[in-house]
């Protein structure tokens, strides 16, 4: 596999440990080309850099490596690299590995996840890859195994057009992860808390918090897959027409 | 239908020509609270604001109105509404008017519909204007009838839940509108180009630009409706998932 060609980005930024882990865990299966923000970018969604120039910056070079730090987005980052980074249609996009959970709702808020939409838009073979674990340091040495399982799999088979993959990784408290799920989106939503306190010159402002909710009880659900130490992989489209409310909106428009 | 509270928000900003069109358009139908970007926010996405906090200031309150202008980004402007500035769930959420076309892949770099879908996550039933006029002075004064007529339905008869709408308004260069239809996300994609430049200091840099790349065929789009002088009115979901491969990634997974 080693004429592979992977680009590999993230929304932690260029130096967060989970894309240091994902990196050398790709090295080995081919030619490695990393482009991500040079800064920390979570939480930025599918949001592109519109009112600001763009910049990026090769960081490191060696055989079969090159790493870049841009200035923008992680969907910046995978329009840039498409562009001006590689030399050709990569074989794989991974985006990863995140610090947290991307099941559920989380999908919508991930900037991880937007540059594998991203890639997907492209007609790259994408992953996005996040460890249920928020913490910085966490120990992701222990997620190799399967991280480059799924990544050879989808490099041996592809995917179908317009589907891309959110794999999710349980936090086990050191149980044994205990195998691969095929799932779909689980029903959770964030309650909002925020955090209101006063400025020096006695003006409110506000921390934005909230408490996930799982709302799911439904075998085969990304959240329930994680629950019980599965890792969840979810099949992701970029469609997002809710195609069964179609005939009710002919009736209420038609007979209104 | 002067009791019904509508939350109105955008993200081009409290200031923008398309928001003022719309808060006139809503104002007849009840209580109308606006809680919007304080600057622009196009391109924003679903992204929400972790690193800095959040601020919020009244600009406006005269009877069955309030207008608030926000620190943060169009889901900010939902989240912290739905906490602190409306006294009860809204029985509707509008956003836009947006200068410029969300049909297709829009939807995904669209800060107008990630206000839409955060308050389908909230359950409140929620509408995203777009008129395809990028215009800053567009001529919104023509759309009067079809965004209260589109409004007033869906404040009659509600949405299914986990279901909002995408609405796209042609621009017809003087045309009439012919209809509304029920449309299906489109398939285009933006073809990359950036617009290389050096600074004074001979660094390079790059502004994002791209090409929108219609590639549909099929009727009953929310592009072939847009082509066509029809209203596009789409059904949108929050699930992601692409239920169609899933069998897929079942073989792949399970055959190694």
């Amino acid at each position: 596999m080693d004429n592979k060609l992977i680009l590999v980005t993230n929304d932690d930024g260029v130096n967060a440990p989970g894309i240091k882990a994902l990196i050398r865990m790709m090295r080995p299966m081919g030619h490695v080309i990393v482009a991500a923000p040079d800064k920390p970018q979570s939480g930025m969604a599918h949001s592109i850099t519109v009112n600001i120039p763009l910049r990026y910056q090769k960081i490191s070079e060696e055989e079969n490596y090159e790493e870049y730090g841009i200035s923008g987005t992680p969907v910046d980052c995978v329009k840039l690299a498409e562009k001006f980074l590689v030399p050709r249609k990569p074989d794989l996009l991974v985006s990863g590995i995140n610090h947290g959970s991307n099941a559920s709702i989380n999908i919508l808020y991930s900037g991880t996840m937007a540059a594998v939409l991203e890639g997907c838009m492209l007609d790259i073979p994408s992953i996005g890859f996040s460890f249920c674990d928020y913490s910085y340091h966490a120990n992701f040495s222990c997620l190799d195994e399967w991280v480059t399982r799924i990544a050879r799999i989808i490099l041996e088979n592809g995917l179908p057009r317009g589907v891309c993959l959110n794999v999710n990784i349980p936090e086990t408290g050191g149980e044994p992860i205990r195998g691969i799920h095929i799932t779909h989106q689980g029903e959770g939503r964030w309650e909002e808390e925020f955090d209101h306190r006063l400025d020096p010159r006695e003006r409110d402002y506000f921390w934005i918090m909230g408490n996930f909710i799982n709302y799911d009880g439904q075998p085969g659900s990304d959240l329930c897959a994680l629950e019980n130490n599965f890792i969840s992989v979810m099949p992701v489209q970029y469609d997002m027409t809710a195609h069964y409310a179609l005939d009710y909106l002919k009736k209420i428009f038609n007979n209104e």
